[in-house]
């Protein structure tokens, strides 16, 4: 644990001021913006999210948007999912890959028109990437990072308080699917979305200079459901099996390795940035895997700071990729990246700072 | 100020073990890396690099490396500076440029062979950009990031030190030229460099598993010259004029906007990535130019978290890109990227949190 300075390479949310006013004690780095990572109270902050609803400042969750002509065809180029029946008003979870399939990028495509598309990216310059390949091929299309930043609520109670604000309507939005309206004259876009799996939406504020008074309205609204501050929760995320592109990824996995084969259509176009790469890989079958970890022990152990080696009969065969105390589960797990040789049910020695540590392989999600 | 928890997904350099034991108490991200920014003694850090020598783990300084047939071709493709001239052995400060000729990051590029090159990158994506350029272009290189680290040894007795390690030879490099050769057995290049102007190398690290004890033959090595941890050091880079790409620059940044114009040749060819453009940006003229500021006062003021509005004669001109306390010119300085109508000697107004403060335009750098 260290202290961190911000500086203006490091750019705050629209809702950091009201982050800091929660009590925010913690943050990462994430598409060089700030994110809040804890409020002090680790322990409250997790059960709020698994049984209450929970407030998030994921303004660093940075949008990525395509406007012009060809932005529906620069959207399919960049996204090796089939996006031909994607309705305006619609989202997908779309992986990523750079030409060689690899994923670089996991996120939510907004189509707000036939002609403006969204990307709301995890942490990677997609921006840049997009750019370059919309340039080589003289599309015409614009890329800008739009004034758009979104706060989550997350829990069983999300959906109402998210419809005490906007009306019962937002109950029958599907996952994924937004609609653009106003909360007390701010321009949002609100989505059944958020990276847990205890349901909830996203409200995509677009108006930066209204942070402080949309977080303050979500947080007023919540009082009957005891709402509080919150963040993307490791343990919960863990559990739920959600992939954390850069964390549980390198620079040479493919989105079949870690889950994501079924977000790939392998046959899109072959314009499509990384399909030939994809249906190769699909093709020879892949090397690794990812598996659940439930580590031996019943006291929580601290993540090492880096992916730790895991052994099996003495041999090398993958990586543990992230690590966490389970509240729920009373055990440390995590992911492994593994040789697909080795299989649920084995168990496998993992190096870490305090020593090997045994390990059993489990199915993900292990909720 | 925020404590900050590393995860799986931002990578501690080789250094980190080393930087800890050296009392790092702070640190930030770049390039989703761990990049410590103190040990707790500013003031000592800081007269330490104007004064003698200060050792920086720059880790977080990727490279993106270029190898086989078309490397030189790409290169060149990707740099907006003619790099016909450039010798194997040779470093070149070098703006990268999108298509529309917008700064997206400034690297040292090194030529190890004619097909072997590295651009050691400040904090974007280079390797997604480069990597989608070069498919797109169908050519003949491999893009990876190697296993390569530099630590820095900076300040006006690191040549001293460094010839102590590696030899009086050390002394003839030229600026930004290096060379290829081991530390007891380590594998490294040494090149002179570093983010100061107090002078200085950077040792690159080819071996991610020997940084401690790389870190500790230097630190054993410098004990006579008074050798301590540090970092790169805001005030002494704000004096000195040096620009910090995402700090200083934003989404619509031309290089001649930020006094990097003379790193770009009009008259390399035309597929150059953004040439055109800045071609365009130069023929028509720059609307914004980079100035330093002195603010009014004699105490340290923080900078804002984000970039602050300047305004002259109740028009906004411009804005404020950093901010921070000159111990040698006992001023607040910082940078403006301001209105071009604006010229040195003219004072403006700072919005800052604590209210309008004055500030004269001085020329850059500071010292």
């Amino acid at each position: 644990m260290f202290s961190f300075f911000p500086t203006t390479r490091v750019r705050p949310s629209p809702f950091f001021e009201a982050a800091v006013a929660e009590g925010m004690v913690a943050a990462n780095v994430y598409n060089r913006m700030i994110m809040p990572t804890s409020f002090g109270h680790p322990e409250a902050e997790y059960w709020r999210l698994i049984n209450g609803v929970s407030q998030w400042d994921v303004g660093v969750e940075r949008q990525v948007q395509l406007k012009g002509p060809d932005a529906g065809k620069l959207a399919q180029i960049l996204s090796p999912r089939n996006l031909s029946n994607c309705k305006v008003g619609q989202g997908k979870y779309v992986p990523l890959c750079n030409h060689n399939g690899i994923i670089i990028n996991d996120p939510i495509l907004l189509k707000l028109a036939d002609d403006l598309y969204w990307f709301s990216i995890a942490d990677s310059d997609i921006w840049l990437w997009a750019s370059a390949i919309a340039a080589e091929r003289k599309l015409n299309v614009q890329i800008s990072e739009p004034d758009v930043s979104p706060m989550a609520l997350q829990g069983p109670k999300a959906e109402d308080v998210v419809a005490h604000v906007l009306g019962d309507w937002v109950r029958t939005l599907k996952y994924f699917w937004f609609k653009e309206t106003e909360v007390e004259g701010i321009p949002v876009a609100v989505q059944r979305s958020g990276w847990s799996k205890q349901g909830g939406f996203e409200i995509y504020l677009k108006d930066g200079s209204k942070g402080t008074k949309l977080w303050n309205i979500f947080k007023e609204a919540g009082k009957p459901w005891d709402i509080g501050p919150g963040a993307p929760a490791t343990p919960e995320r863990v559990e739920s099996g959600l992939v954390s592109v850069g964390g549980d990824t390198d620079d040479d996995t493919n989105p079949f390795e870690v889950r994501l084969g079924k977000y790939v259509d392998l046959e899109v176009g072959d314009d499509v940035v990384g399909i030939q790469a994809l249906r190769r890989i699909a093709g020879a079958g892949i090397k690794r895997h990812q598996l659940g970890l439930v580590l031996e022990g019943d006291k929580p152990a601290p993540l090492g700071l880096a992916v730790e080696d895991i052994s099996i009969r003495g041999n090398l065969v993958g990586k543990m990729t992230n690590c966490v105390w389970s509240p729920r589960l009373k055990a440390n797990i995590g992911y492994a990246l593994i040789s697909s040789s080795v299989q649920v049910g084995e168990t496998v020695l993992v190096n870490r700072a305090s020593g090997l540590c045994q390990a059993k392989l489990v199915e993900l999600p292990f909720l």
